[in-house]
């Protein structure tokens, strides 16, 4: 925890989490109270306005960009008047209870908090048709919101069969050591007697006496009560990733042995969601950064995804996004530094290293503590290219992002079975620059950086002198690291390259190989 | 043409368009000239606008539904003036050719009337992969149209390094004969300019020196110039249909051995495209089929896309439909019967005796010919199901219906390498009812009809005495007209079954073998 602390001490809003003894409270998500606050546009005060009770979620009204839906999803059961006790008791009770993999636990920590917002739970099967064939969904406004990936639940068809039967309306999620999680349910709130209203009007009123009622229960049974439904991997994966070629690491992960029904529903989960690896306190949730943000007078946000090492390049395309935001009159633009801390293939530096290096990043002055905030952002990582990136930043928008800066082949990775990447390097800012449901974002295409020989520094690529730069790929610096050899001077700050060194060295090489053991996700 | 001369005499509207000698003059598409007429949403009365001459495209003012875009879209080079002539010359000496196949050259008659408002040509990058991502694309006017099915032309590698080493600007599009049929080039019009106007400030505001001008070329070069880019195969496939397995007979016919490179521009087209089978006269372009709405004064039009036989349940549907649109306070509903005319898989009914079967049911009376309106659409079958329903649907909005009606697995087909359907059948009608762009268009999903052994006659499904009632699925019609069985009584007019029966008996086993002969796709 030494270097985390001196991480801590550089970021303002971090240290306020690192509390001794704070444990769960200390991270658990902000209940922001500041009950009629009123925003001043005109002096870019920046304010967070109390959380609805009557229905479970934070409603922004603030100068940064509103929620998906309008309002920030919540759906962690309130510490305060036992519904976390009663929710844990109802939950052993239960009948039905699905085992939450390490990928569906995730979703859980990322629907919990309001990342998917308007998502209340796991898809209903109106949602994930949406999802695939339109990359987004009609919100309960009649808007769009982007939506590019599935989150979804899968279950075996015993378990089908069994909560089928029983018309269960309850279902507890488990973890691994059947603690419970949270429970699935029927919807609870108004709001979708509201959209099934709607529905029912706008295909009624046509309609007629064809299935009239048929209708709701066969187009959206799901604003009512838990669904389940088919799940068809193949038209899953080919929809999601454009191909359905063994060896995407996600679909190993969490599809292709995952059962063949999705169970689609809204979630209570009991507790906030919490890893125990030493690093909770970067796991800021969208009201958390919401809340940071305002502290800071945020008057513009713009949020850089990652989940590689930070070398100049990225630090420079940071720095010189902060100046243009300025020259363009913010007064005080703040970087979300937001790498990714869910599932990753094995050959990703894994997430407790990639924070090692990104604290010596912010200690040698790479990056300005004072405008940058550091968090983890809880997706699982699909590598799906374009679909990925809207969901990249859809989740920043609910975190209180209004600029999103997209770079060459944005979650890409090798065509899993053919020598080639898998996406086009150019789709992703592309596909992310029409999505549906985004128009509020404004992207920021970069030009790509490059190490300039004459100037012995990562600068901007100049086609003008183009045998001056060379590019060092993450493939590149991932064997010159293994290899404990050392990039140009001013490639990395040396800190960093430091950490990335002796992550490859804590790998031991497998018994009777040189090979290099694969190291476990972080 | 017997035959087809009774059908005629029984539609109104085909009449017109078969006085003898007519040939190419009395099907060419319409030009409406209604210089200033005033609709009157009062009287209902339906009218059709000057064609705008500024720009090639009908503008259709009348109580039928408006074109996606607000205008239909007319690439054919008008017949005074010369332009066909000069068009032809131009083709004729233009150092690039691309030769199109005979789905290429059903799109051309796709984009040339229109039926894919506002496209104006063979989709650019931008088009095509919100079509793949999103289904919709973004109109002029920043609204979401629907588009669901990619229209691309594809090009061999020589022919692109070619193009691209001129600079061409325009290319000509030729049949198998090397017969001129269409330039390919950059837009002329000043609609583009707009839409890049639009994208150059919502872009260089937020992003500054960040590829103010690159932004432009590297993200929107589509609307000034024709465009060629990669033909990912795999990724158009998977996202289209939702798997790559082999057997899918679109990707069979024109996109597995297709070119590797797409390219995308504006279409001028010499002249109405003619396929001189004797059916041409049905092949209404969307500006007859509005005049023919208008001219019978239908205050509401409803399609039915299909490609097989109509039996006695289509028609109690369609008979039904227009009883329920009457009950809604409907005075005038038509049915627009509207037959694909596209490639078709090979165990599909040739278009010609689909024709000639659904003349001997207008003949029998089963359905209504004052009510009544046959044509055929002439876009390829991509049997895309979910995917691709949304395209016969946008289509036939530029065609002016305001109702859809949807069935059970819509554009749908076996999985071609697994033993079960490729699509879930209701997944269809649910896609349909979310997806963007198709919110003006009022869907009519409808009740299974089955043939009801007690009635003797064909029925909706009455699940609370579902043993009465027989379903009799394509595969199992087609086996009894192959072997000359006769259906139960009021499965399908006698005419009509006599024409099947007539189409299977004209398929010779092939030499050796007892399997029928595959019949050429219609």
């Amino acid at each position: 925890m030494a270097t985390q602390a001196a991480f801590l001490a550089r970021l303002p809003q971090l240290a306020l989490l690192q509390q001794p003894g704070g444990g769960d409270r200390a991270t658990a998500p902000v209940r922001v109270r500041v009950p009629g606050a009123v925003v001043s546009q005109g002096t870019k005060a920046v304010a967070v306005a109390a959380k609805a009770t009557a229905r479970r979620g934070v409603r922004c009204q603030a100068s940064l960009i509103e929620p998906d839906g309008g309002r920030l999803v919540d759906l962690v059961a309130p510490e305060e008047g036992g519904r976390r006790a009663a929710l844990r008791r109802e939950a052993a009770a239960l009948p039905h209870r699905v085992r939450l993999g390490r990928v569906d636990k995730e979703w859980v920590h990322v629907l919990s908090e309001g990342w998917a917002s308007p998502l209340r739970g796991f898809m209903r099967e109106a949602e994930f048709l949406q999802a695939l064939h339109f990359n987004a969904i009609r919100g309960e406004d009649g808007r769009m919101v982007n939506m590019s990936v599935p989150i979804v639940l899968a279950l075996g068809d015993a378990q089908r069969r069994a909560i089928q039967a029983d018309g269960a309306t309850r279902v507890a999620l488990v973890d691994e050591r059947d603690r419970p999680i949270a429970i699935l349910s029927d919807c609870t709130g108004i709001a979708r007697t509201v959209v099934a209203l709607y529905w029912d009007i706008s295909i009624t009123v046509y309609v007629g006496r064809y299935q009239s009622i048929r209708c709701i229960n066969t187009l959206f049974p799901s604003f009512s009560s838990i669904e389940i439904y088919k799940h068809n991997k193949e038209e899953r994966i080919a929809r999601t990733w454009g191909t359905t070629a063994p060896g995407l690491p996600y679909a190993d992960e969490a599809i292709t042995n995952a059962g063949d029904w999705l169970i689609g529903g809204d979630l209570e989960v009991i507790e906030p969601i919490k890893y125990n690896d030493g690093l909770d306190q970067y796991r800021l949730s969208p009201a958390q950064l919401r809340e940071e943000f305002a502290r800071r007078n945020a008057d513009a946000v713009f949020a850089f995804q990652l989940r590689n090492p930070v070398h100049n390049g990225h630090a420079l395309l940071m720095t010189d996004t902060r100046r243009r935001l300025l020259e363009m009159g913010y007064k005080n633009p703040v970087l979300l530094l937001h790498p990714l801390g869910g599932f990753t293939k094995a050959d990703d530096v894994p997430l407790s290293w990639r924070m090692k290096q990104h604290e010596k990043v912010l200690e040698a002055g790479v990056l300005n503590p004072e405008s940058t905030v550091v968090a983890i952002f809880p997706s699982p990582m699909h590598y799906a290219g374009p679909t990925e990136v809207q969901w990249h930043a859809k989740a920043r928008i609910n975190a209180g992002a209004n600029f999103y800066i997209v770079g060459r082949d944005p979650a890409g990775m090798g065509h899993p079975a053919e020598k080639r990447d898998l996406y086009d390097a150019d789709h992703g800012k592309k596909v992310l620059s029409m999505a549906p449901g985004l128009e509020r974002l404004n992207i920021l295409p970069f030009k790509v950086a490059a190490y300039d020989t004459k100037q012995k520094k990562m600068d901007f690529f100049d086609p003008s002198r183009k045998d001056d730069f060379l590019f060092i790929s993450g493939t590149k610096m991932r064997t010159l690291a293994k290899n404990r050899e050392s990039p140009p001077d001013g490639f990395m700050c040396p800190g960093g390259w430091k950490v990335l060194v002796e992550y490859y060295d804590s790998l031991v090489p497998s018994e009777g190989s040189s090979k290099l053991r694969e190291p476990v996700a972080a």
